[in-house]
């Protein structure tokens, strides 16, 4: 029997529309459809790729162990997660050794900050594996924002929230643009640092972006101290030559 | 009459399926298809949304005032640039004013180093703009690859090679994975920071990544003093919890 194919599949920051071609071409062609999801949601990634689910499709939802935001230095992220890669890992080589090919899921771009890169570590040596990329949240968030980037020679930093206050201001002084994600309960730090680096007046805050709820405002009106896990601050670029 | 819309459509790295639905929505719908193209070439945004284009859509090639490479700090290059991007303008707002709707064809995602910014900057504060983001090049390269990028909390830094040595070799020592743009005539520099940043054995050298004739290779593999100018160099993270 010819073993499955994993197809990771990356299907955009929220808007169904923004799903590539190839992406809504290679989900409906799959008998086995994977996604994550948080105990009790539906699964953003599935959600996002409902239309183009097959009606017999078989659907394993592969639930995170946490359900509450848990910082990645806490030794017990490092173990649970560990344990729910794994198990999810032989959940799918079950499928693609039985000749099944799955699509796994996967919000924004597979190869940018996505879970399902600890299958592809896992699966990718012993099985055939094809990516698809997708959108990344960032860029679904820059989008509707109306914010261009990046021009010309400009320097872009992609930055996490969870990076101390020192750290954090000393890299938005060596670059042009940045993105600041995981916000969450850094905010307060991510605003302090971005202040620092006297870049208030061009901080934006977007959350959800490209979803039906996205919140677009600057960032010196966001008042709250926390907010969610994936919302986004955007520091546009210098201008380049125009 | 209603003034016309101005869609800046990103069309993604290369590879035509790359392109999203909503993209594909918008050019099959759009009565003027405008696009860059190189002097005596098809222009690449064209090609990859070629099955798109509608038989009766007015076309509008412009093209660029340089055949090759011209530094950006180069006096003419922003004196000719700048004319360029005015007539070109001029063009777009006479389509929009007459009632038409324009798509403008981009490589890649146009917020992210996309020529069309400079047309979005004149004409979004006195026309009706939407933006469609794409896939960017570095990630259609990223996927080729194969190479997971940024795990956890990794610090993601994009450089242009066009950078002095020193401060590329800084720049890559202050972050955790790099993707290093505008490769052309910089290569033996960027090659030199890269190792002095000791990140040869980890650097993938992608040219043309999801095209029909991409180029994947170990960066201390490519000894050609000068490649593509669109060429890049990977460097992927360091591994997050696995």
């Amino acid at each position: 029997m010819t073993p499955g194919i994993l197809h990771v599949v990356g299907v955009g920051p929220g808007d169904p529309e923004l799903m590539t071609l190839k992406a809504a071409r290679v989900v409906a062609a799959s008998p086995v459809v994977a996604f994550f999801r948080k105990r009790g949601r539906p699964g953003h990634a599935r959600s996002i790729a409902a239309a183009h689910v097959g009606p017999r499709a078989e659907e394993l939802a592969f639930e995170y162990p946490f359900t509450t935001e848990v910082d990645v230095r806490d030794p017990r992220y490092l173990t649970d997660m560990g344990e729910f890669y794994e198990a999810t890992a032989r959940a799918l080589a079950a499928r693609l050794d039985a000749g099944q090919d799955v699509a796994l899921l996967c919000e924004g771009d597979p190869f940018f900050y996505g879970s399902a890169m600890y299958l592809f570590d896992r699966l990718g040596p012993d099985h055939r594996t094809e990516i698809v990329p997708g959108i990344t949240g960032m860029s679904g968030c820059w989008t509707r924002a109306r914010l261009p980037m990046t021009h010309g020679d400009d320097v872009l930093a992609v930055l996490p929230g969870t990076m101390d206050e020192d750290a954090l201001a000393a890299r938005l002084d060596a670059c042009d643009a940045a993105v600041i994600m995981k916000l969450g309960r850094n905010l307060p730090k991510v605003r302090a640092a971005v202040e620092r680096a006297g870049l208030t007046a061009r901080a934006m805050y977007v959350e959800r972006g490209t979803m039906d709820d996205e919140v677009v405002r600057p960032l010196a009106e966001v008042t709250a101290d926390r907010v969610p896990y994936f919302a986004l601050v955007l520091i546009p670029g210098r201008r380049g030559p125009r």
